[in-house]
């Protein structure tokens, strides 16, 4: 009662007092001076048609104040994106999903603030792509890297890089190609060149992770077509970056054959450099963490690895590489080598943070582009221009998916010839219900509207229009379909792995029901399959906790789900071609890598397997009073 | 060795690629098009004397590239900064400090920038207030509400009020006094209004809690002289912050007597209205994490706790509040109310990331400062004018520190009039040692030169530089002598808070020394008075916590440190005013607040003092299996 009458009270004399204040503000008109060094994030567009000169009215504190409006608007969508994931997960509702409904709430808003009167607050809320790259797509990038399942990935690593590499550039050029064809008729009075065509197709090829993800960690996907749609949408960002970054130097220039290859081989040294880049800067980071101290001072340290991760991206994109696969394998290599020599207090951070980032980072965009539709003002709708592009991109992903697919199944049965066939009930690799859902999960996602915002030339705001149009389409229409479709494929759900019951320790309140998504909503199941090493030394001994050796991986992988039979044959089989595959790199990371980036205490414990007091004798293995 | 050599042939191929890309961006003068759809964050000053025309040779990429730089840079220096942390933490070198290494970096650097050619990095590397209002400014303040020792301020309250609003008011008087009559003389060629002194008086009173507080913990100094100054240099950054707004309401006016009573008026609703925000948005959160199961998902929690701390600050901008001031209750009110409704990992995840993001942005600030020197183009400096103004913020700080003192001394002796003296050695609440210290710890901050930002008229570059260079100056000189102060006032320092060793369960690689810095650096010893309790639950019961009775607080807190008796007098004595001017208000919590706020799980703690299981019953009490 009194919290609501002193609500009420500070409400409205809030109120009062702003529009008192906003009405000495606008009326005094105490802006002789135009404040150039006071910029807002976003100065309004100065040519921009309908606004005319935006600092006409503006003195700085109303500026101060429009901008403190966007920024509350911006995480009011946040608030409310991430309560419907709440009330979704809590009601166990699956038909709809929270990014369809982050963009939903955007697009809301989008209309009232385009429909209101003023623009700056229209002008602050508009998606900046440079924003979008420098801010927005870091944490994710890195959370995946970091939360990626080693195991799998590399099991399927055949697969990941014919879908995201050949899949992607033939998804361009079929894209490119019908765009070019379509334009060239001339019914839209769109002219452009191959080169631009194909520029739009190289945005409209990376295909989003969020949505498909989320969905199927909800339904507990078979791990390993979870593994191949998810590094293959982490990967084609990448590759289309890299693509339409080609392509854009050779805007405005005859297209030659010799472009071609010279395209090609700019992509993989690009491609080569950027994951050492980032493989380099992962290891860098194990090597300061065993060499000195700085776990004793785990804020610094925390405060450290995450700057130090994020280096490599602003250094690999200074240097014209592609920051997305150096951040990416930054990443991966944080969490094989550094993450044993961090404090545990520095691993929980990081982890959460990362988490935090990442989620924060996911809803944002999708809110984005909600009110994109609407706050961007340049924008030319062309509705047949996007019918076709709608349609070419569901044509381009067939061609990439099937073909592609029918390759990785020819490859792993001339590769099993001899041996025993594949035991999963199925002969091939990737039998005809995961191509289908492959081709399904082909949703586009923000990293095509941002790059879609680079395209040079006189038409570019039609395309980028179509561009997001697009995007926003396949998310609705393919988002909100997949949990449908995952059921008419009659793809194997609820594969529950039993390494994720104790994923974190601090997870108390989760109520456990098996084959449920709420309990386990988005955190991925299948992505640490150290999790459980982590959770179980923390608890009582506080010990920092040490890769298990290979073969005990192996098994504890083999043995974790004895009840589901399925799962047991996929993984098996994933086992015996991990063992022939990768044999030689596990031998060298076990001999060679491990004992020059992992602190001693790690390698004594791997070969002991009896937690060592540390330096300071501080504890002692079931030390659980201190 | 194989990574060395990887890492040559993978630095020198990306320099030898970045440049020919580079190479092919600049001279193809592919820049056929201005794109104004991609902003950057900084997009340069197009009225920049010494740029012309920023777009004339930068095409999208190339921007793209500089922005990454510029970014690079930036996060260098901050890595730059922390490690120099952890090297004096390491080495204990106390004498100089990691903020002065900050700026000093900043300004190298700064310089090189300058010198170099170019201008697209130092555009972008150049301070902009509104990022640090919007971004910098907000964890601080987030942070330092959270792990306010709520116990020590609000039994200062008296003093910190006393020094934070009337002392801020004299400082801001007395130093735009002397500022208008050394203008009005004119030997600058400067001649400004009363009001216009007042405001770079405003920006010149908001003293600079890190520098000094991090020596402060660095050495234990007394915890009243800490809150003190800590409380103070919280709250006058709000105070600074509204005076400058209302001067600014009132440039080009003629000053009037009415003007003054309207300018307290409006300070003190919106003090008292940003207060009630900050609060309420508190008991907001404590309200949904009670009555929701939200804690059931504790990603979604603790992305929804940040966002909502963070609106408080972005509505009370937005409706002309103070948001420092609302954000600095929110957290306390988080603190005092949500924080027991939270999962453990939520509580652990707010914990860990304010902290860190407060740690970047102190550095960040630092940094900026420095940097700030060489790359803002337009500054004018005008030596006089700075020496005047140096010598007069000491005159400032004297007049408001010394008399208020005296205030806070008369005020406790009628207070303790007929009760026991103060049993502390001395009979003052603030003896000449601690004055002189305060006096001392009046360093200036970022603040104050965001502040400065906001100044209009024409002498706006050379009150900036002026507030630019007093502000280094100060956390050069005044940061630098600190420690050696500390020595010569024969300040108490060495003062051990038993509740300290146990604030973070994680924390078990820090060597414990008794009276030594390098162990708990970065994390006040003083902050926490549940850090035992939090600390404790979370170990073995993973039972969430809740705060100890009155009395139990009471006891727990005079008994911490029987060995050190000042220290232990103090304590009693503000025990005794504590009980005597709070007594009203802990009652109220406890019988209505709290039950009305926090979870019934946690009342009946309170009351039964024996963990129950939460409603899945999926723990017992000394559950280590889990």
């Amino acid at each position: 009662m009194l919290s609501q009458f002193l609500l009420t009270i500070a409400f409205k004399s809030a109120l009062s007092v702003g529009k008192s204040v906003i009405g000495i503000g606008s009326g005094s008109g105490s802006s002789d001076d135009d404040d150039e060094l006071l910029p807002t994030p976003d100065i309004p567009d100065l040519s921009d048609p309908i606004t005319g000169d935006p600092s006409e009215d503006l003195n700085p504190i109303n500026e101060e104040m429009f901008s403190s409006w966007a920024l509350f608007i911006l995480l009011f969508l946040l608030i409310a994106a991430l309560w419907s994931s709440y009330y979704l997960a809590q009601r166990r509702i699956r038909a709809v999903h929270e990014t369809v409904l982050s963009i939903f709430y955007g697009m809301v808003v989008g209309l009232v603030i385009r429909l209101s009167p003023g623009h700056y607050i229209q002008d602050t809320v508009t998606f900046n792509s440079s924003y979008f790259f420098n801010v927005l797509l870091p944490p994710i990038i890195l959370n995946s890297g970091y939360e990626l399942n080693q195991v799998n990935f590399f099991n399927n690593l055949v697969s990941i890089l014919t879908f995201a590499i050949p899949g992607t550039f033939i998804s361009a050029v079929v894209l490119g190609a019908i765009l070019f064809i379509w334009t060239a008729i001339g019914l839209d009075g769109i002219n452009i060149s191959f080169v631009d065509a194909l520029s739009v197709g190289a945005t409209l090829s990376a295909t989003d992770p969020v949505t498909i993800l989320s969905i199927f960690n909800a339904y507990k996907v078979d791990p390993k077509l979870y593994t191949i749609i998810f590094g293959e949408s982490l990967l084609n960002d990448a590759i289309s970056i890299v693509m339409f970054e080609t392509c854009q130097k050779f805007h405005g220039k005859p297209a030659k054959l010799s472009s071609l290859f010279e395209g090609i081989w700019l992509f993989m040294t690009t491609f080569t450099i950027s994951l050492l880049i980032g493989c380099m800067i992962g290891l860098l980071i194990a090597l300061i963490l065993k060499h000195t101290h700085i776990r004793r001072y785990p804020q610094i340290e925390s405060c450290l690895i995450l700057l130090i991760c994020y280096e490599s991206y602003f250094f690999s994109n200074g240097c014209h590489m592609s920051g997305i696969v150096s951040l990416l394998f930054c990443g991966i290599t944080l969490k094989h080598y550094a993450y044993y020599n961090m404090s545990r207090r520095s691993q929980v951070t990081i982890k959460y943070i990362f988490q935090l980032l990442a989620r924060l980072s996911e809803n944002f965009i999708f809110v984005y582009l909600g009110l994109e539709l609407f706050t961007e003002v340049e924008l030319v709708y062309k509705p047949l221009l996007i019918i076709i592009t709608a349609i070419s991109i569901c044509v381009a992903r067939y061609c990439a998916v099937f073909p592609l697919s029918r390759l990785v199944n020819w490859f792993y049965k001339a590769k099993s010839n001899g041996s025993t066939t594949n035991a999963s009930g199925s002969t091939e690799e990737i039998p005809y219900n995961y191509q289908m859902m492959m081709f399904w999960a082909g949703l586009r996602g923000a990293v095509g509207v941002a790059l879609a915002m680079g395209i040079q030339g006189e038409f570019k705001f039609p395309l980028l229009a179509t561009v997001l149009v697009v995007v926003v389409l396949t998310v609705i229409i393919f988002g909100g379909t997949t949990a449908g479709m995952l059921e008419v494929l009659n793809i194997k759900t609820g594969c529950v792995d039993e390494h994720d019951e104790s994923d974190d320790e601090f997870d108390i309140e989760a109520p456990k029901f098996i084959n449920s998504s709420s309990s386990r909503f988005g955190s991925s199941p299948y992505s640490d399959f150290n999790a459980q090493n982590a959770a179980s030394s923390s608890r009582a001994e506080l010990v920092p906790d040490f890769p298990p050796l290979a073969e005990e991986m192996e098994n504890e992988f083999n043995a974790s789900s004895p009840r589901i039979s399925n799962v047991q044959n996929i993984k098996e089989s994933i086992g015996s071609l991990f063992k022939s595959d990768s044999q030689w790199f596990q031998t060298f990371d076990e001999q060679v890598l491990k004992p020059v980036f992992l602190d001693s205490n790690a390698q004594n414990s791997v070969n002991s397997k009896s937690p060592t007091p540390n330096q300071n004798g501080t504890f002692s293995p079931n030390d659980n009073s201190q």
